[in-house]
């Protein structure tokens, strides 16, 4: 599960390049996901980095790592001074993760390093992750494999009589024994989710604080979204869409179980949310825009009588897909006015899903990988609604 | 579970006391966490309040909430006008949540509001979140009565030949099955961890990036901490610190399984331990500082000869207690120079903890309410190390 050397290499290829490109003289990172990014490993310090020099690691813990280029400090305000040593120019123009670094964190970085202008690093990180590496891509395929493995088990999971928590309670195990690592990251700060979301019945049209694609109202007010209790009952649909972070590289798939049989409606909504599918794997390639895709999307629920339903109910999730990767939202976004085009080696979910009332929640979500002409995906397993029993 | 009516209005009557003292004319609130503690919900928006005003909530998601005071926003550059059309003045000092707060978040704020100065709320909130309600006390006690049913189901979790991490996942599921939230809330950008930390035997010693008690290698090199797949063997210690999150107010609690008997330095240690823990039981009261806590462990690990092994071996974490809350690592911190008195109504956890090489970490944990003239444990288990067969 180690990063290779030669990912390393080219990830700061690629971050160099971007600072070039906006006149950086440095960039600072702070955060253990971008630690993670770069280097495969995380510590409690800081990496720097200008386009001609470095990286130099910053270490305050853990003790005894063995990275190159490390210096060993109690606190940033020492950052200076040893590069002075190391014959490294102060920074012009800084780049800081200002979209994640609280703000006393951030403004005690630029006191000390006083630049004239800073850059949003967060930003760049942002653009940068957006387009995947091979080994990158590879770990979305590790994930995958997990991932579609537990959703085989999910019938055998089932007993009549059992709520939504318990049903996702005996999943999460399932998924923990296929090595899922727990932590579920979303960029965000209120971006609370915990492994994942399962929806029974009425539950799914509950609205949620979250932006994610649709809400449930929680087991606990501390964290509304999600599985909230509801007895599992004839005619309910259980949407399920738990993470899928067996490598660091998360996957994102959605299978949608009936308990006995659903209202005629829903399997021809699900239809719908497949035919959408079938759109994008034949015509979605490089250059096509995110925001078509969205609006394909839309109109196509529109001229199925389910624009009411599309994304949401009371209240509508304004997007059908999302990039993946460290975290669950990543970029690109397929939403109105995201006029990005689809680019080789982005990784994103797919998802469109109806909220039916008296049903539940119905639609089918994965992951795809854009290629040179076209897109692969990346979760493969059947994708009609699977009765429970 | 729903926090009741006079909670709300005991929080605001303390904050607007808090924002008197530090002339502060207004408060803007923008994450979950602080949402939750003085409404007992979580929306996506802001609550503004003033000393004599307010609160105003201003809600973006989810849509229905049936909160008074609430306006429904898009975006947060809509408030200051309807404050206005309120009556109320633009706040000339206005408290953010500095530490907490991405960068750009808040410099968005800032630019909203335009204040003269602004004070850090998080600082603030840090301070009035470190004394409990009589509610929050409550919700302790909960959490206590399962986090305690759940330790005492662990014997019957071990098989022979099992991993640290499978004993683990195991646990975890009769924590879900108790009612954990999932969710374990750390303060601190930097704080990833998955429901808590089962170590077991020289894993133990691995250092961690982080800032919690004791280290491990974890499972993955993206989270480096806690269990790492190390098969669980005769003469090792098995020290569980999984989370108490049966409400959201987490307890936090430790205690030592051996597999098979372990060397006799072990018992010695965890007796020592158990000497610290009855000290503070006897002596601790209003007034002690929290540094001399910390002194008086480290001074009576140094008479036992066990410095070297004090809070970790290879690296050693310079705290023996903190406080808990809605997050794991709350104030009080019991550490060098933190001369902060005990006061009634602090609830935290004392965690006196060794690391033997060739055994593992040994010590004991339990979470304690300051009373008027004492403290009290509010986590309640037999603390001798227990045998798994």
């Amino acid at each position: 599960m180690r990063m290779p050397e030669n990912e390393q290499a080219l990830k700061y290829s690629r971050l160099r390049e971007a600072m070039r490109k906006e006149d950086a003289d440095a960039c600072l990172i702070s955060l253990n996901i971008h630690h993670y990014y770069f280097t495969g490993e995380v510590f409690n310090g800081y990496l720097y980095i200008t386009p001609e020099s470095g990286p130099y690691y910053f270490i305050i813990r853990p003790s005894g790592t063995e990275m190159e280029n490390r210096h060993y400090i109690r606190k940033p305000e020492e950052i200076p001074g040893i590069l002075a040593g190391l014959g490294v120019s102060p920074p012009r123009r800084l780049w800081l993760e200002a979209d994640e670094l609280p703000y006393s964190a951030y403004v005690r970085l630029k006191n000390i390093f006083r630049p004239e202008s800073e850059g949003n690093a967060s930003a760049a990180f942002r653009q940068l992750r957006m387009i995947k590496t091979s080994w990158e891509i590879g770990q979305f395929r590790l994930s995958a494999r997990q991932h579609e493995a537990v959703y085989r088990e999910i019938p055998a999971c089932y007993r009549p009589g059992m709520t939504d928590l318990e049903l996702q309670i005996v999943i999460e195990n399932r998924m923990r024994q296929h090595g899922s690592i727990g932590l579920f990251r979303a960029f965000g700060t209120n971006m609370d989710i915990f492994m994942g979301s399962l929806l029974a019945g009425g539950n799914a049209e509950t609205a949620s604080p979250f932006d994610f694609a649709l809400g449930g109202g929680g087991m606990h007010p501390s964290t509304p979204i999600g599985a909230n209790g509801t007895v599992l009952a004839e005619g309910m649909s259980v949407m399920v869409d738990m993470s899928g972070n067996y490598t660091a590289y998360i996957t994102d798939m959605t299978r949608v179980f009936s308990v006995g049989k659903l209202k005629e409606e829903a399997y021809a909504a699900h239809w719908v949310a497949l035919e959408m599918q079938q759109w994008l794997a034949e015509q979605a390639k490089p250059g096509m825009l995110c925001s078509d895709i969205y609006g394909y999307a839309l109109e196509t629920a529109r001229q199925a009588g389910l624009v009411g339903n599309f994304m949401g109910s009371r209240q509508q999730a304004r997007f059908v897909g999302h990039g993946v990767g460290l975290q669950i939202n990543e970029l690109p976004v397929m939403a109105p006015r995201y006029d990005v085009p689809l680019q080789p080696n982005m990784v994103f979910a797919f998802e469109p899903k109806f909220v039916l009332p008296g049903t539940g929640a119905i639609g089918i979500e994965n992951t795809w990988l854009v290629t040179e002409n076209g897109v692969e995906e990346l979760t493969c397993l059947p994708e009609e609604i699977i009765p429970l029993s």
